[in-house]
């Protein structure tokens, strides 16, 4: 089922049917080689998570290394989830939006954009990142974007990259550091808080806003806020994530109260999972009701309650909650005839 | 299973796998606040079925009312099915044509037509319709409309529609007066024949096609009519219900009488339920061989008997048998592989 976090249901329910460009956003910073801040991935292979999450989503294969990608813990990526969507009640297309990558997916035949990005550096040694030129580089793209599809459904992953989503919406002045999720159980506060404190004191009292996210932010948080307002409500598009895809919206609406701009966003909704929405450790809707223009928000309610497998019922149990889209994908999943049963057991066949 | 009414299984099979566009066309006649005549939506609300339908098949809620209509009986509403359908085996899009509601459904994001119609007066007081306007309106919208699918579903929901249907036939002098179904399994001849007689003893020997169609038709009828003939077979449409569906050919019929013209009719066809086709107190097929150009027609062997659940029952012991697209959509999920157990479950879910 799909349940609406604000507004009502009829932005989702008009996309019941249609089908949709998945776009996948990578990047890697290197604030994720920081031991023990966060599981999305093994651990001193950090940076190839996105890199084997968009092998193993277009092709069902891993390529960029023997193993997908699996937590200490052995959680498995929320890329199983989208996959499997994709295999039931397949996307239309899948693209790749290479916004800095250590390694390069070894994927022939999908449409990979490249914008020449660099991964960026740890938001501990001012990451680095030349943001007002990425900015605008989102934007060009969302300009000349020629839409395909009925609508976009617009995923990331970035491995810490609700680490950098936090300090990007600290660093903007948003008081909103207490809403935010970790894709850790137990949420390492020292690590992070430490990263955190560390990153937001290079942050001088005068720094404009592209100066705050050079510093403290990721390449996707930045390249897709600009995407969003280049696409100027040109087409419908999805925010498949939790509270980075939040931040993406903060400096969205950061930049509009810069230029004392307003955007329509009629056709701009985020859909994220069960475990984002009705997480205790973050408040999502309470991000979302900062920003200044009215958005709609939902979430699947699929959970693995239909599955005895211990991997998934880390999901269940708070281990992992979101990523590479799989929120927005099972709200795909729903809009296009998927059951709740039908999903769980592609999943499951994945670990057999 | 899809059945034929009149004609081969080709046209129909010709849609398997492709899909739809519905549209749901809605009217209120104030020939539905006669008591007794139908049982169609709540007492007292009956005009709000429309409205509630509507909101239903697009959201899954009720809005302009605290409980989705419901008969006296206990009957549920027809849109249970056209939405199950629509969860299981989605159409493209859902339209809606206003052609004269009371109360406007409550629905953003989804495309309502509206044509600046006023709801008709009841039968019984002469109807006061503008005919001619309301035909030339649909002839307009079916000329301008351009399709977005391979073919189109069109629906209606408009209470006491089989009365003015049965009216509408009889007035336009096709001896048809015994094939009309009722949505009552007692047929309430009584309150109908006395609405009938009283509505046709308006009509004058001269009076034209118009002026009769202006005083004991409904807007759903004459505005279809027009819209077919506007389309003027540039694309396959499936009129979804039973004897309302037509009495909108019988109007065409007329109109193509009057007019010395013909139609290409091969991408015109009538879909509808088992218990319309297999009711014994109407004729479906009878009315379909009174018109003078070919059309083929089907129905869907769906019915209730893997079901345990009373007021579903009640739809195989005759107390409902169609609305709302039911018979269209039961074709569409087949064509689109649902199986009966699959649409039952479904329809058992909102009962709960």
């Amino acid at each position: 089922m799909i349940k609406p976090i604000i507004g009502n249901i009829d932005f989702i329910e008009s996309l019941r049917g249609k089908k949709a460009t998945f776009m996948l956003a990578l990047s890697n910073t290197k604030t994720a080689n920081i031991a023990g801040i966060t599981q999305a991935g093994i651990p001193k292979m950090m940076h190839l998570t996105p890199t084997l999450d968009s092998e193993f989503l277009c092709s069902g294969e891993v390529r960029s290394l023997e193993n997908i990608a699996q937590t200490p813990k052995g959680v498995p990526t929320p890329a199983l989830i989208t996959r499997a969507v994709h295999l039931l009640a397949p996307y239309s297309r899948i693209e790749i939006l290479d916004l800095g990558l250590e390694v390069k997916p070894k994927i022939d035949y999908f449409k990979i954009h490249n914008f020449n990005i660099k991964p960026s550096q740890s938001i501990a040694k001012k990451a680095e990142i030349n943001a007002q030129e990425l900015f605008e580089k989102g934007v060009a793209f969302g300009q000349e974007y020629e839409p395909q599809d009925e609508y976009i459904i617009l995923g990331e992953s970035v491995p810490s990259g609700t680490t950098t989503a936090m300090a990007t919406a600290i660093g903007l002045k948003y008081k909103v550091a207490e809403c935010f999720s970790s894709s850790f159980k137990d949420v390492p506060n020292n690590i992070r808080e430490q990263t955190l404190k560390l990153a937001l004191s290079h942050l001088g009292e005068k720094d404009d806003i592209f100066t705050v996210l050079s510093k403290v932010s990721d390449n996707m948080l930045i390249f897709n806020a600009g995407f969003i307002l280049g696409l100027n409500n040109k087409i419908k598009i999805i925010l498949a994530g939790g509270t980075q895809m939040a931040s993406v919206l903060l400096i969205v609406d950061r930049v509009l109260k810069l230029m004392g701009g307003t955007m329509e966003t009629s056709n701009l909704a985020l859909c994220t999972t069960k475990w984002v929405a009705e997480d205790e450790h973050s408040d999502l809707k309470k991000i979302l009701e900062e920003l200044r223009f009215p958005i709609h928000a939902y979430y699947s309610d699929f959970d693995f309650s239909l599955s005895q497998h211990p991997a998934l019922k880390l999901y269940d149990q708070g281990e992992a909650k979101e990523g590479v889209g799989a929120g927005g994908s099972l709200v795909y999943g729903e809009l296009n005839g998927l059951c709740k049963q039908a999903i769980n057991n592609k999943v499951e066949e994945f670990l057999k």
